[in-house]
């Protein structure tokens, strides 16, 4: 099974899998040609810093690259063309819009790793400047200075991205923030949301349940027309989700999922001999559902990457799959989740029961702010758990523990048996994790 | 299986495991009678309190209860009898020394619930006035009233109490820790406890690999004398561990396990017939080996009282065992451990292999000290993970993710795959637990 020698390798988008990719080949068979076909300027880039850098936490967006070019280039032999657009794929051959004009290079093997672009507001008036997405970072600089000049910045989605950059700009800034569902963070159920958007609206000016209808100005944006009322903007963000890039791997005739993403098997393989997709713009699947899933995310990403070349370069490994594992915060609330709320599991069709507590995140006799809420949906007939969502202090460390059990299928009885920490200034002696689980016991006429 | 009406329950032992199996019973059946007796003026007390009631973060040495005696007794429907001393066992009656004469009570079931003691120093002179140990929340008020009198304090034993304490004391004292180990918290690997040695050196005189030879002084406590130098000493606070409590039991012809601690098997039974033993004086199943073992921990002590309440109350469920989940910190150093450590792993005849990587708890492009250093240990056969210790920042959240794996008896591979979160303030995108199993791919030769 080991692959002939001299194998070229081309790999399309620096981003967290391409070169989690290109960095696992060149480890493996130091002596295969690794080209990395990278768009913009940046490769190793991390979207997930933004936010960071937009509060200025983040002095430079050249810090938000987690290693630069010529780390990858000196360090690790791989090929990466900067600025760089393949612009048509072939079997055995990438065309390359580079410096101007267009190169040829053949490959044996090939990586789709095109990651995802932001979502577009289907209304008119885009093109004004002042309005920006926040997803690759080449724009983010642009977004820290207008919203250093001026004061009415309008965020359109409160997803994680939006309320991030609500979170950075608000210190400083009005903000409003604009939400079409009737609570911030959709992914979420409301017995977490509803926590957030009280936090919310004392920091921002937020709307829920307004559609935008129109983005509107004479040469720079001017104002935001929504379904309720209209709302002065001098800098607009469009932070409304992202879909997969997969133009050039639709042209090349590339099977894609019922999700819209590249279609991979556990090997990270496309329909395809020896094309591989990996990241944001790949299909997997979906630990908790065992279904197709899109799961653009950056951990999941870098691990289809290690996989992906992992089995370019001879060493047979299978991607298991991710579950959305997040966690994000909103001035002082952390907000985390690991599988499926119950609005998910109840979609997916499961018979799902749930539990909602409100506790203490460390030991009562510790001073200070400590309070949890921690829901868990857990299936009534397999009693497995299917989700955590939290929200107060101490949100990470549980959706670590949650996101370890549900990554092993773990029922409501591992969850109240798990041997969590118990530590006075950390975690109370019922961890809230434990709380919820025997909380689930009654609601499942367990006890 | 449903027991007969009017059962009658009696529970030696008012701490978390007794109260837990107490709450339980009497949520169950309500009808019958429960009663607890308890040597000390307190219920459901917490002496993993004690070092936050001395450093002052907590101020009274009631708040470490977690719930008041009249709680119990009102809300709950429990007999609590305070200061009442169980002084003798036979079959179905208990002899009790209360309000100075011995009373009589009849049981069905029987729950030893007698905790631990602090082990005792083999030397001259423990009688005298100023030397204390850490265990029952009783004497925690006259460590407090003397450390706060006088200047010269000595710990001996650094375990986790002797370095929570030394960490309470030292902000306002000068603390001499006395160690006969090489290294602080001989339950660790070395470069784990390497680190914390090298901050309690800047923090406290730690004399390490020292053995105590005699306290003395006349009348009360003046110097500690050891194999390598002496010290002055106003008050000696003894952390040396603990030892369980049998002496009832074994009076009454309880079978020991190995470990000396009451043994157990997993409905919490004794080797007499309705007889229960729970909390820190009971042997338990150690998960990871799978052998018994003595955990004398509040979170398992808990769960042991559950289960034993269940069991008695009719309900059957078994008790899986406990781990040692543990972490702990002095001054900004977290220190954490899941499961065995190296040492632990060979005597257990494991085929240890181990990692120690050092990287950063958070998204590097976050400013600020986030650096974690973490050990994973694992069989080399088998390649499950035996065991998780880490010491830095952003410990908790990994000793919680690990916690939930080893529960599940998690391979290398399935500590790389589980889908941690990714939040730049929080962790990075290649979590140390993640990068840790990566490494260990390499030692166990999987790529």
């Amino acid at each position: 099974m080991i692959p002939e020698e001299d194998v070229k390798v081309a790999i399309i988008g620096g981003g967290a899998g391409g070169m989690a990719a290109a960095s696992r080949i060149k480890r493996l068979r130091p002596d295969w040609r690794v080209d990395v076909f990278e768009k913009t300027s940046y490769v190793s880039h991390a979207p997930c810093g933004i936010p960071f850098y937009l509060s200025g936490m983040v002095e430079s967006i050249s810090e938000l690259c987690a290693y630069d070019v010529n780390f990858f280039r000196e360090k690790r032999g791989i090929n990466v063309h900067l600025n760089s657009e393949v612009v048509k794929v072939e079997d055995g051959r990438v065309e390359v819009l580079e410096r101007g004009k267009v190169q040829e290079y053949e490959w044996d093997r090939l990586v789709f790793a095109t990651g995802a672009k932001a979502k577009r507001l289907n209304v008119r008036c885009m093109e004004l400047d002042g309005v920006l997405c926040v997803s690759g970072i080449e724009r983010a600089p642009i977004i820290r200075e207008i919203a250093s000049k001026y004061d009415n910045i309008v965020i359109i989605g409160s997803g994680y991205i939006g309320v991030e950059v609500a979170d950075a700009l608000s210190r400083k800034k009005r903000i409003t923030v604009i939400e079409q569902e009737s609570h911030p963070m959709p992914g979420y159920d409301h017995e977490i949301s509803d926590i957030l958007l009280g936090e919310m609206r004392q920091r921002v000016n937020l709307r829920l349940g307004e559609r935008v209808l129109e983005i509107s100005g004479s040469g720079r944006v001017e104002k935001v027309v929504t379904s309720a009322d209209e709302y002065r903007a001098d800098l607009v963000i469009l932070a409304i989700g992202v879909e997969p890039n997969v133009k050039l791997a639709l042209e090349y005739g590339i099977e894609m999922g019922q999700s819209g993403a590249i279609k991979t098997n556990e090997y990270m393989e496309t329909s395809k001999n020896g094309v591989y997709a990996v990241g944001d713009c790949a299909e997997t699947t979906n630990i908790i559902t065992g279904k197709p899933d899109w799961i653009p995310l950056a951990a999941p990403a870098n691990k289809m990457g290690y996989v992906a070349g992992s089995n370019i370069a001879g060493i047979r490994m299978k991607f298991p799959g991710a579950m959305k594992s997040q966690i994000t915060s909103f001035y002082d609330l952390e907000i985390g989740k690991a599988g499926l709320s119950e609005k998910e599991a109840v979609r997916h069709g499961y018979d799902a029961v749930s539990v909602t507590i409100t506790t203490r995140s460390r030991a009562k006799y510790i001073p200070g702010e400590g309070n949890i809420t921690l829901k868990m949906v857990a299936d009534a007939k397999t009693h497995r758990v299917l989700g955590v969502q939290a929200i107060g202090k101490g949100v990470s460390k549980r959706i670590y523990g949650a996101s370890a059990l549900l990554y092993k299928k773990a029922t409501v009885e591992d969850f109240f048996f798990a041997d969590f920490p118990f530590y006075p200034p950390k975690s109370p002696v019922w961890d809230p994790l434990v709380l919820a689980a025997r909380n689930m016991f009654r609601k499942l006429g367990i006890s």
